[in-house]
């Protein structure tokens, strides 16, 4: 017997997105040993298993085995920490509910978690990110949607059935005014605050002015929040200012969520992140407008410490090592 | 030796409100045995702990002298958990930062702990009353204000800094059309469903519009959120409309708060639970219909089932029990 062998010193993590799935062999350390990714498109989810088998194994194989690998953890849309099932993901292939991490555990013979995207992402941050060392504090991830996962006394707030922070569907505009959003209500954040709704945002400006913008050599349909940046940079005022009510509208909601649980930080993760302070600055200046005396200037806004793909593949396999 | 003498069987819950404080003697099986109070009014805090001691004294001789008694639990507004401290409240009659729990612990030496009164009250509710079991819920008290105590996995989040639970400062009316809170900002939940936002609400009806009511007969100023009850009750329509919007407007906050901690259960407390269905009825149908789908049906709005002093004191009391 060697003294100095680990027989399962590795988990797999797995970030499944609406397009594509991201994987990797994850050590003790948070070093991400290799990687590699599938497309989330296969709509025949036996099909899907086998393709991310294959894929998987391919790593696997890499490290010395699955005797190796001590658990996997995965981040999945509308992923049930408690059942382990995919329920109702309106941005997957496969409708109703899947029996993921089952599905997982039995294909491998090792133990599986799942979470949804945005907890494994705040799970990655706590263990390995800008939340080391924090107990409190919440991940407001800003994409096509936007998600969030919310840390109290240093664990993942699943709530009673494991759907806890939906801080995306929470309500910003009342009433009919609301921007209609893809879970069929009205006035929900991720209608404003994602890279969508800044996208969207550019569209009404324009439409509802004359103000001259370099935006409108583009064609309204097409233009993505990519384009309101590249704007902005430029020093278009119309695109400084859709991202300045961007931020306003959000810092808001930031001021309502710190009321809920007194963070110690909110971190801001995903592709709206990219611009920098033209977002950033105008978030904390209006969550501070909107924040209760006793937290003013006391709640840090802080960017992800982790590469996007990175963040919920090691999130992904903190929770295969909790198994 | 006596083997049947339990030296230490008693904890003492203290409930301080801006008016009144109200103490007793709780077993562990949360029977109340004795009860008292004073005035919360002395404008020197040492003046009010002396007439403290002596009330709690009495109920202490009764039971066989502070030998008997574990250890002492209060919920005090703006009172923090982690410091043990009131700090800055501004219904009080003492500003700055009060070490209330090391001047118990100091005065009757046994270990003290204190929390805000909304947390005392979920607490309280958790360990003897409606949310008895459950380990995810939320607790509204609709008093003179609004507060909450959010209990996630058993236990009541504090946050970062031990003032977690604001609901009531959470914006419901964005913008300038807010009402004006006694907090300095505008359009806070408190001001619209509190039994003052209550009574706000039914003077602006009477003043906006000349429908007939019940409550003309009142002069404008003086109407209470009694008053309007008893309208309502009398079938007045300007009345029953009064406690429909204040319920749609709860419902509507209810919902976000869904999104944030997912609860099995939301359970309301304090004065305006007394108009019952009148206020329940709105606020489940304004619930229902503003929650996210996955959880439309799943999360049950029940009244508190304590009395509201014994609730505060129990609460209160459980803290003492852990200590």
């Amino acid at each position: 017997m060697s003294g100095t062998e680990q027989p399962k010193q590795y988990v797999l993590g797995i970030d499944m997105g609406g397009t594509n799935t991201k994987f990797g062999i994850v050590d003790a350390r948070g070093n991400v040993l290799s990687q590699g990714g599938i497309k989330t498109s296969n709509p025949d989810i036996n099909g899907y298993m086998e393709e991310l088998k294959s894929g998987l194994n391919v790593l696997i194989n890499g490290v010395g085995g699955i005797k190796k690998i001590k658990a996997i953890g995965a981040g999945c849309p509308n992923g049930n920490y408690y059942t382990g099932n995919i329920e109702f993901a309106p941005n997957l292939p496969w409708k109703g509910v899947v029996p993921f991490a089952n599905m997982l555990s039995e294909s491998f013979g090792v133990p599986a978690a799942i979470t949804n995207d945005a907890n494994a992402a705040a799970v990655g941050e706590m263990t390995y990110g800008a939340a080391k060392g924090m107990k409190d504090f919440i991940m407001i991830t800003l994409g096509t949607g936007v998600g969030s996962g919310i840390v109290i006394d240093g664990k993942i707030v699943y709530g009673h059935d494991g759907f806890a922070g939906e801080l995306g569907h929470t309500i910003i505009v009342r009433g009919e005014k609301g921007r209609v959003c893809g879970c069929g209500r009205k006035g929900c954040l991720e209608t404003y605050t994602s890279a969508t709704g800044v996208a969207r945002t550019a569209r009404e400006f324009l439409q509802d002015s004359d103000r001259p913008s370099v935006l409108r050599n583009l064609s309204l349909e097409n233009i993505s929040s990519k384009d309101v940046f590249d704007a902005a940079m430029q020093d278009d005022e119309l695109a400084k200012d859709v991202f300045h009510i961007t931020g306003k509208i959000l810092g808001e909601a930031m001021a309502d969520f710190v009321a809920f649980s007194a963070p110690e930080a909110i971190i801001l993760f995903g592709g709206l992140t990219k611009a920098g302070d033209l977002i950033l600055k105008p978030v904390v200046e209006s969550m501070e407008e909107n924040l209760l005396s006793i937290w003013k200037g006391k709640v840090k806004v802080i960017f992800s410490e982790l590469k996007e793909s990175d963040a919920a593949i090691l999130g992904a396999s903190a929770l295969g090592w909790e198994l």
